[in-house]
């Protein structure tokens, strides 16, 4: 066994424990807090909720929500350029994947300097970040565990991801609570990619036994308490797919993904797609593809799901792809490319630019430019 | 469910692992490293091998040893006064859990001033510690990775324990080939402590879903090893050791652990017993003890004891409780209290002792001194 890494934020969970933003700013010396949202949080009222928290202990900040999805390098840099004129000293990050993404390249910038193209890769950041505490509004970007950022080169579209320890968040609060005023559009796209994490994770060959049982974790719950959650909306289960979320996230950050989501960001980068819509397209797809070189952890994935052991590996591995494709189909969620692509055209250039993602470096099977197009093509 | 916290150090695991103390140490500021060890681990050669990995990048360090198991206040304070005199700014501990205990304290008073007895409970520190690498040549206490140390008032002759989160290293570097030359008396102690662990944080009405999993992974691990790594010492089993303690490490410091504990503190401040072995002779009639309140939960790990279910959770949970006084008895190790004590004179005493223990905050079924005298009385 190689030697490896396991790194996590502490982790506060639970329903009513947003009220913990101003306690954890606090303990990390925060004095002006530096808040990171975007106007859909806002509309939900959870922005003037945590606000409001802070002025009930007297912590001052500054506001910044000029975030969109797939958040772009400009907006980070202007982020940046006011968290230095405000002196800011600590990153608090209010929102689904978005929000928590562009926070961390404020957070990155302002104590590292350049641009954030300068840290594209792993490994690339040298000097520590200002404390950051991040409180997810989503299930499944998890950036609030992960040590991943993602971010779009406006110039070059591409999405630039980001990999450092220094980007897990000192603190991470997930209140259960939030997750109640999500609609449907809201909760479905976030649960996809959580999906990819925890299958990417897991047939990652940098996959460790830590993150393993977190890998399985996070998918059994997510096939658990997705269609009750999406049924009912209960509590109950919004807080099941907040544990899968999570879990998934410790698994990923220290495993990293692969292929699927190489495949994600050049359709994000270049048009725009959501990245956990992309994931639901082509997660069934990419484990066909991986399939070959892991078939026991398939298996054991395909088991996972749908609770069963069928007579071979590779069978059992099969009905597992097919049960996400019937979910996918029963949830009535874009099915192919052309659904949400105005044309073709663009695969090839999203192709390569697949290739270069970092993210390919950690999927269990290599893949060149045509195998991506090919699997772009089977989707169209 | 409750809100709850879940927080570990980073993890580093694996074969050579040792060598990433020195970079560990960089990553975190050190200019003069004070190093905490034990005779026991000289022997072995490993604190020459630390020593040699620190010199060969130049690391300044101040070396200290003077710590026994059961580790003494006045030892602690002793190294407190060195680390101060020396100027040294992080701790690096290389040990079983007297050491990395021993460590811990030492840290907690550079920092926060006073003696250890100031500190005695839950969350009574306010000062940040300076950092800390711990390095396990056990397996079993996992100090390196818990915000628990223990050490002993020597006057009142009470192992106090401290909780805090403060506590927990920023890095536990685990490297299963420092197991390798442990005897057979190092090696058992520790592992029934992991198992105390493991139960006693599934029990633990603080018990979260990120703490269970971890406790059934790491009871698991160790049902399955223990007998193997005895009787042929292969690396193979000493690596799935090192794994299952450290997940049992992951949940015993989010969740606590009960009366198992606060029974062991109470025999080791009075008449010195080694930790691991009086859980080896106290955890079957904890466990019995708290039966009636969680059957659910004993069964399940009755179920992973022995890999069965039987017909009621009672029973399922009974044989798990005889399989590890079976398992105890293949060992070879002391099954009555009266083969460790001289007679049992001091027991009232100490179970009054066990009363006022924090860890009997945390255990599923109240208890009181008469009934810890009648488990310390079966047991004799």
């Amino acid at each position: 066994m190689d030697i490896f890494k396991f790194a996590i934020p502490e982790v506060i969970f639970g329903r009513g424990s947003l009220q913990y933003a101003s306690i954890c700013a606090k303990r990390l010396g925060a004095s002006k807090i530096f808040v990171v949202s975007d106007p859909g949080v806002e509309e939900a009222g959870w922005v003037e909720a945590l606000l409001d928290i802070l002025r009930q202990e007297n912590l001052d900040f500054v506001y910044f929500n000029d975030v969109v999805p797939n958040p772009r390098d400009f907006q980070v840099h202007n982020g940046a350029e006011l968290y230095r004129r405000e002196e800011a000293d600590v990153v608090m990050a209010l929102g689904g994947g978005s929000p928590m993404d562009a926070a961390k390249g404020i957070a990155l910038i302002v104590s590292n300097g350049g641009v954030i193209a300068d840290y594209e890769g792993a490994n690339m950041v040298s000097r520590p970040l200002p404390p950051m505490v991040f409180i997810p509004t989503t299930m499944g970007s998890e950036s609030n565990i992960s040590q991943f950022t993602v971010v779009t080169d406006v110039e070059r579209r591409v999405k630039m991801t980001v990999i450092s320890r220094t980007l897990v968040p000192n603190i991470s609060i997930t209140d259960p609570l939030l997750l109640e005023t999500l609609n449907r559009d809201q909760i479905i796209p976030p649960l996809f990619d959580s999906l990819a994490h925890a299958v990417e994770s897991y047939v990652s060959p940098i996959a460790n036994p830590f993150t393993e049982a977190w890998s399985l974790k996070g998918l059994d719950l997510l096939m658990r308490h997705i269609r009750p959650a999406l049924e009912h909306r209960r509590l109950e289960d919004l807080e099941q797919l907040a544990i899968a979320g999570t879990s998934s996230g410790m698994a990923f950050t220290n495993a990293s993904v692969g292929l699927g989501h190489a495949l994600a960001h050049a359709l994000g980068g270049m048009h725009d797609v959501v990245h956990g819509t992309a994931h639901s397209l082509l997660l069934p797809s990419v484990m066909r593809y991986n399939l070959p070189v892991c078939e026991a952890k398939m298996a054991k994935i395909g088991e996972v799901i749908t609770g069963k052991r069928l007579k071979t590996d590779e069978a059992t591995a099969l009905a597992g792809i097919e049960a996400l494709e019937q979910l996918r189909g029963e949830i009535g969620i874009p099915g192919r490319l052309r659904e949400i692509l105005p044309d073709r055209t663009m695969l090839p250039q999203a192709s390569h630019n697949a290739v270069k993602d970092i993210c390919l470096l950690t999927n269990p099977r290599p893949a060149d430019w045509k195998d991506i197009l090919n699997i772009y093509y089977e989707m169209w």
